[in-house]
């Protein structure tokens, strides 16, 4: 790639990169397309360049943030568990251990966003659902080997939804507590709640991932 | 109470009122003093004889919020229940009756301003975490009154916290799916959880609540 064609992409990522953190931490209203320039080290010409819109800007750092999240969770370690109920156990685990540092670093830019601008913006949604959709068709892909495994008389698509719920909601608790712990907690209870709805036979070796 | 007393005090809930069913459709950032005024039916100048600010008004809001919550659980069929058991899995089902009409109708004003302003005004997310916390408290006793009688490896603090964590995720989840059926799968897991975690002694007759 040229210099200046990978300039431009640099230039690209770096403001939806900036949206994705600055909307974490102040919300998608407050956030200004100064501000994003700002932290991108962009100028507002080269925004334009990129985007029709601070509309627009959001919509395509949804699609940055679902393609991360993505790459993110298919890489994880726990797909290496050859037990279905193990890689489950295991991504919990994992969603756990996303859990360092400043609220703002491991909050969830389609789930903070969606919260805000439900009604008053449908293409923002839109574009966050889709990166939601897309974890919870992950979510019940895994959720369907457990099944076929360790019958229980759950759907895969209700238990997918109360999975992300329960994430989601951690979220909010750590925000409101100012505490990371209360994520941590509800995290653990969701961890528990997997192992009590898929019981393992006494005849097969537990293993705990976490 | 003199009519203009009288007519104060009402146009000060109205605004009150009307903050929390706009700030739960457009989110904080996005509405504005005028948007309230206008959906209370009170003048600017009356606006500004009740509140200092914006800010302000958000602030009494999440009070306004706080005493209903608490009023509304606090009156609840489910307490009449004997059972410690029966009354936390008839809040559970009581939770799940709230979420009927459009969603801002049933999402919560304290969950959903946190989550937006949780960096940028301390003092808004501080008001709103108390009626959060004041609902966690609720929950720890209610659920105190279970582990007395049906003893399970978890803490009241830390199971109130998820099961506030799964309300706030299911209003999360509904608003990204736009279908409020993604709230009660939500909750309906929440209660089979309540269900597992405290498994009765088969002498014990059951009662289904729901």
């Amino acid at each position: 790639m040229p210099a200046a064609a990978r300039e431009t992409a640099n230039s690209r990522t770096r403001l939806l990169t900036a949206t994705i953190d600055l909307v974490r931490a102040h919300g998608y209203a407050a956030t200004r397309v100064d501000d994003v320039c700002a932290a991108a080290g962009v100028t507002k010409g080269s925004f334009f360049h990129h985007f029709a819109s601070k509309e627009d800007l959001a919509i395509e750092a949804a699609r940055q943030w679902d393609q991360g999240a993505s790459h993110l969770f298919s890489l994880a370690e726990y797909h290496r568990q050859p037990d279905a109920l193990d890689r489950l156990l295991g991504y919990v685990a994992y969603r756990k251990e996303l859990i360092a540092g400043d609220i703002r670093e491991w909050s969830c830019y389609a789930g903070t966003t969606i919260q805000e601008v439900h009604e008053t913006s449908p293409a923002i949604r839109e574009a966050c659902a889709v990166s939601i959709e897309n974890h919870l068709l992950f979510l019940r892909a895994m959720i369907e080997d457990v099944l076929r495994e360790y019958p229980a008389g759950v759907t895969a698509d209700s238990l997918a939804t109360f999975m992300q719920a329960v994430v989601q909601g951690a979220f909010v608790m750590a925000k409101a507590r100012q505490d990371r712990q209360a994520a941590l907690d509800s995290i653990d209870h969701l961890y528990r709640h997997v192992e009590m709805l898929f019981p393992r036979s006494t005849s097969k070796k537990r293993r705990k991932p976490r």
